[in-house]
């Protein structure tokens, strides 16, 4: 029922929408095939496979690439060394590595220490960590902030392994270097801003987070050429220290955020969710709500709280900004989650495809609402004469479009917005929104400050 | 359990209620009297059946006609053409009529124009309006706006046409004359108003709407001699174009209108509903939905949407004027909508009567609100120092009474109606301005404004 | 879960929670015993019970007793003459007791005008109450404000009444004397004041009122020495014209009452019951109903209503306090009420303690209530770096005290109090008020108008 794309209007009437070029059937697929390319990287929170992740990203879109030195201090953090890891594997008597990180990056506890030794299993099973409920998983590990080292593998190999000494190495560097984040700035006609960002940070993690990436990386490039009301920033950065870090180096730019989304697990069959911002009645909470409600009945819309990825950042006490969260399954609460289950099996094109539209729709609704009034607000205006009930004859959305007139008209009072009328109504935004572009080709209503009506 | 009269009373005191003569239990059949002498006569937007079904009222009250030129403009619309009709039938081939407005005015489509001819069943039944899921019922149809002509009929009847050629008959006449509407304005103490108005251009349709034709003539019958704090306007105008035309002419003086009502349909057997203002707190929203709350309780409210009876134009962005609708069944709902089947026997004395009291206890409550002050506001007034509660020992109804009491003493500190007070003591508003009638009456409350205290 | 203790601390900070002083496990026990021992006097509304009762209480906590001559105008009313009864007792032919107020203090109607007869049975019988429902049950009576006098007694005694001649005596007093009340303060850092109040007018029934007398007259006793926020006012007086004398001679220090609650009914095992204060979003309101909530899921949270204990009084609309009532069972809805069947036995240390605890615990919110200001508002501070997050591991309340750190964090910018913040995260005040503290400890938040941050 919702519009699924970016509308390409003028500002002040909030109607024309962008033909199908954003509505592509084939999005499921390309944002898989984003995700797939984006997925064995070896990703943390610094280092080469951020900057290769990124680097993928630019073949997209022309994504400014930042580069944050160790040590630098970010409000009550500090940038930390980088962490570049070369290889990980633990090898047993005969030589053969029983874990390997590059079968999957998952088998390095992120951020561990540089070690080259010679264990015996009793020692090793203490740097091992699994998931005995989950035999057959690999989890996902970090030591970001603690130096230690260790590996991650399934329970069933653990099992495996025989006794004997076992030879252990994570070739890694921790060491001054830098954070790495990109950014990408879609130009509209006002310089206030959308901020769209997602963390980069994780692994080997298809919905956690190589989904986020791909959709709004997809999203960033399908805006270009196309002309809008907002300025959108797409920040693709490093969870947490990422977005802290952002928000210190552009905390005299955040009042131009009039509205963001954090948008993370966008690809698995779960009911979509949408966290509202801090404020809980901003614009975006309202439109993320709105779109819900007519384009997925299933979805949840739950409360602001001060857990979960970069919404928390965003809307710390000190910023407080409009920004929401989007995701499907709620993070922590699927088997799958933060474990080599979540693999490209596990999102599916069209539930990406489905994200993606729910995503735009929302933007649509940001970008179209306007406030319409009423040039005949006595009475209602005599649609027949003006051929307004003979237009939709014999169509069977008749009455409803009927009725959207019929509500736009009556409450073109200067005090309700596309989107006010559109709740009232109990209607899509879009059937209100175009029902009044309609109405305004036929001067019955002006949109407020549309010096051109 | 709600008191059914308008009250004759002090404005300032709010407690003295009319004695039975509005709560006549005749009034039903009464009703149903009025809505009988109506129902045959053939209304239509204009012409002779409004005037006529104006000048039935005439013996009732000292209703002034108006007669609006053809060619008026009103606000977005203009004063259509007058429709006179005089006969219009169909006869076969050997003269009888097989449709004969004569014996039910629902036969020609209103509005139609002139025509005599001779047609061949084949072309005579695309003409002929049926509904062949209701096959022994004439449907209801207009052509108000677009000029053309036809017939309704049973659709049973019509599968008994033989073959052959017919005469057609529709003798009218549709030519410049006026529209005509009524109005009755009943003197209060105040010139602030209370508008209640009904379509009178429906046919032969009884609940809709010679029931309320006949509750709102029987009501201002009543009203006469009755001293009240409001002055009452009637109007009995054609829907849409009727009420648009009195609003353009009386736009100078809408805003005396503090509350109003469009009445319709209210003697079916259906529970009743009342749609909300478009304001959806005004006080006769308030006031009707406490008395359906306790004199109905499996009546509806619901919120105000812009379809339905002249509350559309009443409620329009320029005026937003504090008008709800009331009636029993929702409109289209039910089957006899608009068919034959809304005669005489489909509207029931005791569901006319029914709506009457409810809308008389609504008017009540308008009439009596009041804010009452207590007169010793610390603590508790000693109740039974004054006979208050020897007053009721041995009654049944004493506890509410005590609870009516001491709830109106409790809340009486100038920030409470009436209204309020009942809405909050979860009581009926009657037995709150009586009880607050009698605290006057011994001292302990007085009314704000109210200078005789 | 919620902290069961008055706290002793600095106001400013708000989560120093005094020892286990007040949580003491015997606490039930304490209070049956207290209870027990004001059982057997025969109160009324005046008189040597009332003043015995205080008697006893002085033995705990320095009580002021304070005497009202008769006659003494309190607003709308007059203090009454004072009763004294010294026997009441009907005895039959053989000169035995048949009723006798020594063994229930209930056989007679209280405030009952002095006789000295010798009736038949029938007419004694029309001076006896009893309830035939509850054959085997004492009513309890009164006939404050009308002169009259007469016994109550089990239906069942009075059908094995014989026929005869039957001595009636009540040796009692109705003369000018005084009204008694009793009252302590317990001294805060500040003169505003927390009311407490219970009835201290009925007989021998253990939980209306035995066990409210009991709770706060321990709750006096061990708050002695106790360094609070508020000052505490304990008024022990009789029912309705107790409090509106007390009123009347306190009108002028009535603005120091910045909360209240009226005790009664605190000891049977019925689900607890809070009746908002007239005001309904006033502190105590919002403090009771969030311990309720975390501290005893069945129980009601009611809204005001003009009919109870002294709420009436205390919520008149002259007064309006921010007093709200805290019940177990509601008054006169179970069997026992007012019968002797409110004995001992019907009021069990356990409930007494958990009324106890429940009490407390709101005081203890009102008491620690504080507004916390992050002084790391922007983005979250680094909670490991100062091992936050290490100084909960292992622990099983581990989540919820780093989330708790969330929410306060987050939620620290000076316009949301630690009950704002525990209400939106739900969690227990004390969880929230605790981490708060510790935080503070940590230098991340201070608290608004804390010059010792």
């Amino acid at each position: 029922m919702m519009a699924p794309a970016i509308e390409h209007r003028d500002h002040r009437a909030g109607h024309r929408r962008l033909p199908d070029r954003l509505d592509d059937p084939a999005v499921g697929s390309i944002l898989h095939g984003i995700a797939a390319e984006l997925f064995p990287i070896c990703r943390s929170i610094t280092g080469p496979g951020v900057r290769e992740t990124l680097e993928r990203l630019r073949r997209r879109i022309d994504l400014e690439i930042h580069e944050v030195p160790s040590g630098t201090a970010v409000f009550d953090w500090t940038v930390p060394r980088e962490w570049t890891l070369r290889d990980a594997y633990v090898k047993n008597a005969r030589g053969e590595r029983v874990i390997d990180v590059r079968r999957n990056s998952l088998h390095v506890v992120s951020y561990s220490t540089p070690v080259q030794a010679r264990l015996p299993l009793a020692e090793l099973r203490r740097r091992i960590v699994t998931l005995p409920e989950q035999p057959g998983l690999i989890p996902y590990r970090t030591s970001y902030y603690a130096e230690s080292w260790g590996f991650c593998m399934a329970h069933d190999r653990l099992l495996e392994l025989p006794d004997g000494d076992y030879e252990v190495c994570i070739d890694a560097t921790l060491a001054d270097g830098s954070l790495t984040y990109g950014e990408y700035l879609h130009r509209g006609r006002s310089e206030d801003e959308i901020l769209l960002t997602t963390h980069v940070c994780h692994p080997s993690l298809a919905n956690d987070n190589c989904s986020g990436i791909a959709l709004l990386s997809l999203l960033a490039e399908r805006l270009q050429g196309v002309e809008t009301r907002y300025s959108y920033r797409f920040l693709f950065a490093p969870g947490t220290i990422g977005a802290i870090t952002w928000l210190a180096r552009n905390e005299h730019r955040l009042e131009r955020i009039r509205h963001g989304l954090v948008l993370s697990g966008v690809g698995d069959g779960g009911a979509p969710t949408y966290k509202r911002s801090r404020r809980g009645d901003a614009a975006i909470d309202r439109a993320m709500a709105h779109v819900l409600r007519h384009g997925s009945p299933s979805a949840a819309v739950i409360d602001f709280f001060p857990y979960g990825y970069d919404e928390r950042q965003f809307c710390s006490p000190g910023f407080d900004l409009p920004v929401g969260s989007f995701q499907r399954s709620r993070f922590g609460t699927y088997p799958e989650y933060h474990t080599s289950a979540d693999d490209l099996a596990f999102i599916r094109p069209e539930h990406l495809a489905h994200s993606y539209r729910l995503v735009t729709a929302a933007l649509d609704v940001l970008e179209s609402d306007a406030t319409p009034v009423s040039l005949q607000p006595k009475c209602e205006p005599q649609l027949g004469r003006r051929g307004l009930y003979t237009a939709v004859g014999g169509d069977r959305d008749a009455p409803a479009r009927c009725m959207a007139m019929l509500w736009v008209l009556n409450q073109a009072d200067g005090r309700h917005s596309l989107l006010d009328i559109a709740e009232r109504a109990g209607m899509p935004f879009a059937a209100i929104a175009d029902t009044a572009a309609m109405l305004r080709d036929h001067g019955l209503v002006a949109f407020a400050g549309d010096g051109a009506a």
